[in-house]
């Protein structure tokens, strides 16, 4: 791509898509053409929106002259309008849950509706950055990973991918989060009254999100429990795992830190522990290994903000790749 | 016991001694007679203490009169205190750490330092209330338990109890505690900014209520990794047990109806999850057992406010019962 | 009134209900015999409410063996309770803002609509407790105060009656309240992510709060200025005044001093700032005047709990007040 | 200047000097070739500061190749630290107190201590970036301004300097900070129990920023207090004028508009009120002009991120005009 490419985000008017919007107007040759959103009488646009593009009414005819489009739409929308993008020939990374599971009867028994493009399931690669860079690259439709997956993966696929994990134990991946995954739609779930000074878990046993880890770690022995955080934005995953007989500690970090030697928004530690406020407002993902004070135990913590790595930038940094750009434009 | 009693309370100046404080100005029996502290120039008092009794500097002659006397000092510091009462035949609640662990060297290794005064060890009795309320009834002195070992042990000892938890299985207890736990003292880990929209796991492997937890539940097979949530009080564990073969979600939670169907401060939930919001400022301990979605596997969760029931509320009941009182008095 | 009085609670799903039941439930002699609501279905009941008495859709037959009546309801909603209740005979302290203005016209233009009960309007007392205690003992129908109204009058009230303030002089009260004084129904205003570390003012120049802190002050020279917290109860006014020549801001707090000599829920400082924190969860209002660096000028600061002195703690007051028992009975 | 410039940032451990660093790594042109502190042992060093260089101990000789120094010392030690630069002809912002009051007099009475460097007063702008800009690109020194004052001044200034105000009538300065303006070091005042869920008035009538808030707007009939919110970062100043006679809320709104109008840091609300969220983590100042509801009597509110507008942004604004550079570099 030489000069500038066009871009456009579909679905503008949540946190992901105002998030998408910031990263944007610090992009170096992105340029966004249009910004538009299907409920367009849904909220009131903010009185100084990051970039100047107004929030239109959605038209497809206007992703005609772009070169990559962002979906933030609601899980079901997306599928009409990929469609519509694939026709054109555009570059597509679709925000929402329609083609993260390669399975159509799993995205039946999860979302509870038939999958609305199961055609197209075989195209879409799962875009979790730093282990599919390569297919991304080709990629016409990438489906952005969920927050939850996207920070549990990113630690605990390396150590499975390398045998460091015993065969067969159960996994833990206990997480938080912060409230604005749950979406700015107002509800007695996301009231300040519900979310300050409280904590809970929620979907015990039963998040969507829980199909889709299982699927990309490879194994059905992974107990997901999510937890909201009386806090905006980003998320901490500690995830307790069994590790393989000879297996230490320092093994586990030291398979980190190859994985992600040339991984610029991934930084693992020597010592310490992530904390949720030095990813907020970045694209880093913070991991870190343990001992866990129990012979053959180690605990493996992951940070991330939501809307950041788990949403918008690592959509950013997927369009990057796919539009041949740097991968960290607008992103550091 | 006939009319009132007389009680004091020595270190006063905390988060746990002004609680406790103000449990004892609503107690219908409870007559505060000193307020004590050994730092009597450390904190200026606020404008309104809960009871009308000013703190004084520390000075043994006025526990003469007293029925029963809190100890809200640091470990450590508590042993000489509970040699002097113990003398004085008194009825002693110390809410420190330093009669907790039974044995003297694991004292020793977890706090970094030599008991203090191991001839007495053997006749503090562990204030986990509701499972140890005979002894608790004609013990003069009572460890109160800590606030993660409450948590915890409030709802795992009676799966483990009644050999419902597989054998040798490790157990995670993933827990989130409010900044309040971390005391008054103003540093660089409590300071608002450090907490606020920050979340992090802390002493990972090495907590000092992990031997506290393993000896009460009597395996060493227990992960425990505690978290500093951005909120004041209260307290969230998630417990991830493998259940024993042919046991499922329906017998842990009949067997926590069962063993707390006469414990007033422990509510079991039928569906739903616990909130911090509803155990904060109460006595309560919520406990709920769901299925964790894998086989054999649930996930057991447990609120309390780590003010209340994990130290003050806790420390009152047991007083309570060793003064011959009705153990809610103070506390509804 | 011998032995116990029998309460109705209407509107109970609401924060202001919600806390008049845990008043309630502390109050020695009162009996909660019904809670109802006009909107069952609209808000799923806790699982734990304070009080045992469950939560029912609206019969006024319950109201005929009951003492004393508290309204929660919206406004334009009390009035045809508040007909029924006055025919029964009983004793009604409405929450709402409908016998808060006593005049009609004023609440035409303030509330959108015609005054639904013109007629009683005359036998309302304002509940404004520590000024309008004799009144209050003989009503059968108090108009309890809107929060910004008590927090701002306690205050100001007796250095105006005292003429302290100079004439014509524009005072100023900038009002900064905690969420839960915008209720408990979800909205763009009070969702998490609009609230937590964010602060606005509203309702600038036309508050509804506003005609009714003039009438009760005597005077229509009072910008009154509401700000939203990012937390979730109490309040804090700050409020300018120009003193009258001669009169210094010593005068000021003794005129305070003096008002509320025999008054148990209104604290005067000697020195130093109230803090919201240490009104929250009491019927307390903590006041202190400040000379202002600027000659003739004095800061008068209040704070209550919205929800407390502000709402239903205000509202025990008086009812316990108009059924002839202890004013404090519920509240210390 | 050509190409790039070298930046030296004294004083880099705490908020403001880590928010300038973080805006210095975004800059186009400015590279930061020292960050010194002369606490070198106070706060380890995070793991992963916004730029690249170390915190090093204090080194004057480390200056002799910048080309402007960023001073975020406590007000005292500032005036060697410039005198030095001052010598080897380097651009000065000055973001400590030390040159911000004109007189020395007042600089004793209201800082506690002589001042160090008098003959430096008079060369020092103060950095006002909208108001002085022609006197902030020649000077050498430019004193940055307090958050507050800077809050207040961008909104009263104008109103001023047009004649709007009425001549005489006493100006209400109501503002509410950040809890981050209260600095890093933990105390009694910024842990975490003591602001979360709080609020209260501070240095009512004392505070520091008032004299130099009086020295620039050329009137002392400004009362000025500040509040503590339970936030991080972020500041509202409400301000209570009486109009000059015949004039209206559009007038000085207009005024602001007029003033700001090739200002693009400053935007001018035409209706609605700023909210400190839109603000924070920018250089952006928000202003808006409401009627108080009383005859002549107008709300101006002004929002700004007390790290950002009220210190840091400013202070690359200025240094931005001081070296020739786009103003707005690193800011947007």
């Amino acid at each position: 791509v030489n000069g500038t490419v066009n871009i456009a985000v579909i679905g503008a008017t949540g946190y992901t898509g105002q998030e998408l919007l910031k990263i944007l107007a610090r992009h170096p040759t992105a340029t966004v053409t249009a910004v538009m959103t299907a409920r367009p009488n849904h909220t009131p646009p903010p009185p100084a929106l990051p970039v100047d593009a107004p929030v239109d009414p959605l038209d497809l005819d206007r992703l005609d002259d772009v070169d990559g489009v962002f979906l933030c739409t609601p899980h079901g929308a997306a599928a009409p309008l990929v469609q519509a993008a694939m026709q054109k020939g555009i570059k597509i990374v679709d925000l929402s849950a329609d083609f993260r599971l390669q399975d159509q009867a799993a995205y039946q028994q999860t979302y509870g509706q038939e999958h609305p493009a199961p055609e197209l399931l075989a195209q879409a690669v799962y875009g979790l950055t730093e282990h599919y860079r390569a297919e991304i690259r080709s990629a016409q439709l990438v489906a952005n990973p969920g927050c939850y997956p996207t920070c549990i993966l990113l630690g605990l696929k390396p150590l499975l991918d390398h045998n460091l994990v015993a065969p067969d134990a159960t996994i833990v991946a206990d997480c938080k989060s912060g409230v604005s995954g749950a979406g700015k739609q107002p509800g007695d779930r996301n009231v300040y009254g519900a979310v300050a000074q409280n904590f809970l878990a929620y979907g015990v046993g039963s998040h969507r999100h829980g199909p889709e880890i299982r699927q990309q770690a490879g194994t059905d022995r992974i107990v997901f429990v999510p937890h909201l955080l009386p806090m905006f934005r980003g998320m901490l995953a500690t995830i307790y795992v069994s590790l393989a007989a000879g297996s230490t500690a320092d093994d586990a970090r030291s398979c980190l830190r190859e994985v992600y030697a040339n991984a610029d928004f991934v930084r693992v530690y020597d010592r310490g522990q992530p904390e949720v406020n030095r990813v907020q407002h970045t694209n880093y993902a913070d991991l870190a290994v343990a001992d866990a004070g129990v012979e053959g135990q180690v605990v493996l913590t992951a940070a991330i903000d939501n809307l950041g790595k788990g949403a918008a930038g690592q959509a950013m940094q997927n369009m990057n790749l796919m539009l041949g750009l740097d991968e960290e434009a607008g992103l550091s």
